[in-house]
């Protein structure tokens, strides 16, 4: 990926990732995009990732939430990450993530099952973590140990992933093993000082996009502190190995580096990776940035540590 | 797949393909689209096809085309179906036929190679076609057998599949072994009888839509009757086998029966299958419609003959 400099402090990476974040939000500002219309923008966001080889697929129902596994060549059969996509909640679809998922998973060597889970607003929170915490309750009763699950999202779904685990301790369920969230949206306030220092540079965040996934997710009915939809609420006690990372010129970076301030107060295990110059979600680059590549890697060693 | 009749004569199979068209159509009447997002929602067309299992993928570029092959487990690779994705020339990718060509190569025991070939209209004919001769030629100085790839497309792309043979056939390049075409679009003059006796059961193609492409496509410079833009225009003397087939309730069936008749009328091994009942480009329910995954299996013991 090349670099450019707008000033002396700021690198932004360019990249297809960026160049697609760009086309959207023009489409965005310029058309007025039903639901229906914004979700299908939002599948092309497998498009700067690339196709990862040796990976075969299948989809299956598990726990009743239906979804895509990803199974690299090699892979550890025991070994689930059970993968919750972004979109605000709202848009996005296994589909959407199988190739992003399938390269975490082959970094790791181990499995993925991408869940299409019940999309806000027709299905407001918690049916995102019910459906989550069913799923990894299916996958246990099917014999993966707890220890061996990963909870792993992005954006939306790394509150998702952050969130089902805390869902799960609630009802003195086990918990799995690791937790990953990408560029985790967590803060369903709304604040956040990077929305403001960020905003010229995240192609793709803007605060008034955020409100109307938190009221489409939300329903009226939740609580915007509620600690189940907004983990920035959570007590992390007792919660396992975290990894988050953020692009640093996005516009929730600092919903990701509260994260780690909280869990890390708590006595989690916590990892954090601020990628400089990257845009939300920049894992989408697999397989394409020698960057992204590397982390993930690093990632798999740090799953399977 | 479930089947209701509308009359005592007319099967319809209703699918969460025609499910998909009819909500495209509804688009498409009540929204103004831009060409954008045209080629957005016609990325979806992958949704009505289940993931086939024991595949693997890989992006390349091949004489100068992007695309992705398909390596169906076991697969014999010295044996390549060359696709050519649908969607009028303009819309439709590698990513939404992916499923549907690995259906194909994994009924054949064969690999796939899907292309992105350059759309209409930024690129009228005769891009598609020199693409695709460009990708046939590359595969051959690989040391891939000419007499081993089939061409092999639907709708606009069947077109194509049709059309390459008959390009490189006026160049005195070698052939494919057998070519086939589902549900091909090849009256550039927007003719046929089935455009108004089907209009009715047809959930996608119409005229108004057809003309839309045509103009897009030939861009003024080519005429309508150009053999190689329609190929019912074409001499089809020493053509490989063909497999052709069409869904009974589409608008352009006439296609299917016409390039049947004039490639027969030459003396070409010509095979039509025409389903009772289905939409255009029906294989798209692969994996989850037996009569489907019937009608691909035999393709693939015709394609290993």
């Amino acid at each position: 990926m090349s670099t450019s400099s707008t000033t002396a402090q700021t690198v932004i990476v360019e990249s297809p990732l960026r160049d697609l974040y760009a086309d959207w939000s023009n489409i965005m500002v310029t058309s007025e995009l039903t639901m229906r219309l914004f979700r299908s923008i939002f599948d092309e966001w497998h498009q700067p990732t690339v196709e990862p080889e040796d990976v075969t697929y299948k989809q299956e129902t598990v726990g009743g939430v239906p979804g895509i596994w990803a199974f690299p060549a090699g892979a550890d059969r025991s070994k689930v990450l059970l993968f919750t996509h972004g979109g605000g909640f709202a848009v996005g679809s296994a589909s959407s993530h199988r190739k992003l998922a399938a390269h975490v998973a082959k970094a790791a060597g181990m499995t993925t099952f991408v869940l299409d889970y019940r999309l806000a607003p027709e299905h407001p929170h918690p049916a995102q973590v019910e459906d989550g915490v069913a799923s990894f309750m299916a996958l246990v009763e099917r014999g993966i140990r707890p220890e061996d699950i990963t909870t792993i999202g992005d954006s939306a779904g790394g509150n998702l992933a952050v969130a089902i685990p805390l869902a799960l301790k609630a009802r003195g369920k086990p918990l799995p093993g690791h937790v990953v969230a990408f560029s985790p949206w967590l803060d369903m306030e709304n604040k956040g000082e990077t929305l403001v220092t960020n905003d010229a540079t995240d192609m793709l965040i803007t605060v008034p996009l955020l409100e109307g996934m938190i009221a489409g997710r939300l329903g009226g009915a939740t609580e915007p502190n509620d600690p189940i939809a907004n983990p920035l609420y959570a007590d992390f006690t007792g919660y396992p190995p975290l990894y988050i990372n953020a692009g640093g010129v996005e516009s929730l970076v600092d919903n990701a580096t509260r994260l780690h301030e909280r869990a890390s107060a708590a006595g989690v295990d916590v990892t954090l990776h601020i990628a400089e110059g990257q845009q939300h979600v920049y894992p989408f680059l697999a397989g394409r940035d020698a960057a992204v590549d590397a982390e993930l890697k690093s990632i798999g060693a740090w799953l399977r540590s």
